[in-house]
């Protein structure tokens, strides 16, 4: 089924055996414990989407020449740390629904929900340690603070804030962070020196702003039944991404856009109006060349690197990331 | 108030600056993020005990020789992993006092409660990562997925289970194995070898397993005032703890008993009284035998070791543990 669901993605091809050990990886965390977590975990995964960060992790260090196993090790335990924050926050957004498949909480109680993503971070923690490198776990922990303190940021900020400062904060701690990580982590495995390690930190950072800019941007442009979530989810709650800022900024004082932002905007059919105003406007393609252009610096750092499958296919991802329709 | 809070604790005195020192270092884990955490880690640590897992910690590395420092971060890491489970703790239970204190919960958001409880593991696993011990790491990750799997398991089980083997199972889960957490870290940042971890380790599960049977008997024993909560809370759940064990066993069919496991004696008065007749039977004699039978091991373990004030204050925290009113 993971098989299926990913065989028909180029950037995978090199490294499509070391997906599957880090798909088996993951599902052998719940063994030797309670029979319903491995259920749910299992569910969980196969909720998943397509194991892009392991892929960023796994084609770094392809390039760098880290250990296989290691690899492998950390792939698993940068997408069960992912996973277990999707779980809390699918329980704090009271989400039914991720990709099209039922949440966790939606069939379990809160407590249950709590646990199991509690018990997830104990795993990715667990197979971090397993990497033997101090500094994979002391950046693995630091990459955990900074997206619960993004998250509790956003939570304590009064929504309906128009500033890019707080966007791009916010970007980087729910998903470049995470990036970031994977690329990094994937460095210090490999016999390359500190430069090197933050050569492909930086790298990690351009590919996350941009998968991020691009999520903000289908959330505007992509149908309810694709992106699984109404269109505009974010902007229904009072809060802004990059193709609101554009279109604030092209039409300050916009008074759909000032109610939609307090929160006061309740009329679907303004709201669905305000939406095609956006959408028709030129904020979605400035949003696209700023995602662009993260790419291409990203692109830039790769290009630097020597010329191998790998590089190859991690080429393939950046344009992926820019041109995938979810 | 910390000062204040601990200072008349005899076990505390040889280590009373490294118990300060982890007191800052577990405080300074919220600078750098939003104020709101930094308030709620003090309101969580205000409330904390008697730093009873930090000083296992403390004397058990100053016993074996381990560096100070080192020793310091591992405290605080512990106590931050111990607050982080009681924060998500309380959340699930809905309790809304701890220790005579308001909790989280009562306060916060379930969000807001949950993120800061993954944030506290986040700083937990950063400090764990910062005694360089890939050994410790590993040891921290699968301790908690043990607390957490205990907990789950609870949560699945269906109550008025009256089997010994759970509750050894269930008490080992949620407090012996952050006591062996506590010696075998300090013990691996040692100059010692793995026997003498293993040792280390027994030591703490001895005197974890007192620690939670004496909870138990207290909960018991104890005023609501006192002990902060219900008396008898987990059998008013139809959760059955030591106590209520030998009172079965030396009243087999008790029909109270066997309703309340049910969770079926709603009554006030019968349960009032049920709980006097366990009170005035022996099994809180037999329970408290038991308890002293774990220390009793701890205490053998432990005179072993050279003498010093560090093992002569780990001799009367382990009296200390079958001691305590609270």
């Amino acid at each position: 089924m993971v098989s299926d669901r990913l065989n028909h993605v180029s950037f995978l091809i090199p490294i499509s055996d070391s997906i599957l050990q880090v798909e088996q990886k993951m599902r052998a965390q719940s063994d030797g414990n309670h029979p319903d977590l491995g259920a749910a975990l299992d569910h969980l995964l196969d909720s998943g989407g397509k194991r892009v960060r392991p892929a960023v992790a796994l084609l770094t260090g392809g390039i760098l020449g880290a250990d296989q196993e290691k690899l492998v090790t950390l792939g698993a335990a940068i997408e069960l740390l992912h996973t277990a924050t999707l779980v809390h926050d699918d329980l704090i957004d009271g989400a039914l629904l991720r990709r099209g498949m039922v949440t966790l909480n939606a069939r379990w109680s809160p407590a249950a929900t709590v646990l199991t993503g509690d018990f997830i971070f104990a795993r990715a923690a667990k197979l971090a340690a397993e990497t033997d490198s101090v500094a994979v776990m002391r950046l693995f922990a630091e990459t955990l603070a900074i997206i619960v303190n993004g998250e509790l940021t956003q939570l304590f900020t009064s929504k309906g804030l128009a500033s890019r400062e707080d966007y791009y904060q916010r970007i980087y701690a729910k998903t470049a962070s995470m990036f970031e990580l994977c690329t990094a982590a994937a460095a210090i495995l490999s016999p390359v020196d500190s430069q090197e390690v933050e050569r492909m930190r930086g790298m990690g950072y351009n590919l996350g702003m941009a998968f991020q800019i691009m999520d903000d941007i289908l959330d505007f442009t992509g149908e309810q039944a694709t992106v699984g979530k109404p269109v505009a989810s974010d902007l229904r709650q009072g809060l802004i991404t990059l193709p609101a800022l554009y279109y604030l900024e092209q039409n300050p004082g916009d008074a759909w856009m000032d109610a939609a932002l307090s929160g006061k905007l309740f009329e679907d059919d303004k709201f669905a109006r305000l939406v095609s105003n956006i959408r028709a406007s030129g904020a979605i393609d400035a949003s696209l060349k700023e995602a662009e252009s993260y790419i291409d610096r990203a692109v830039e750092t790769l290009l630097k690197q020597r010329e191998c499958p790998q590089r190859q296919a991690l080429l393939e991802l950046a344009n992926y990331i820019i041109q995938r329709q979810l």
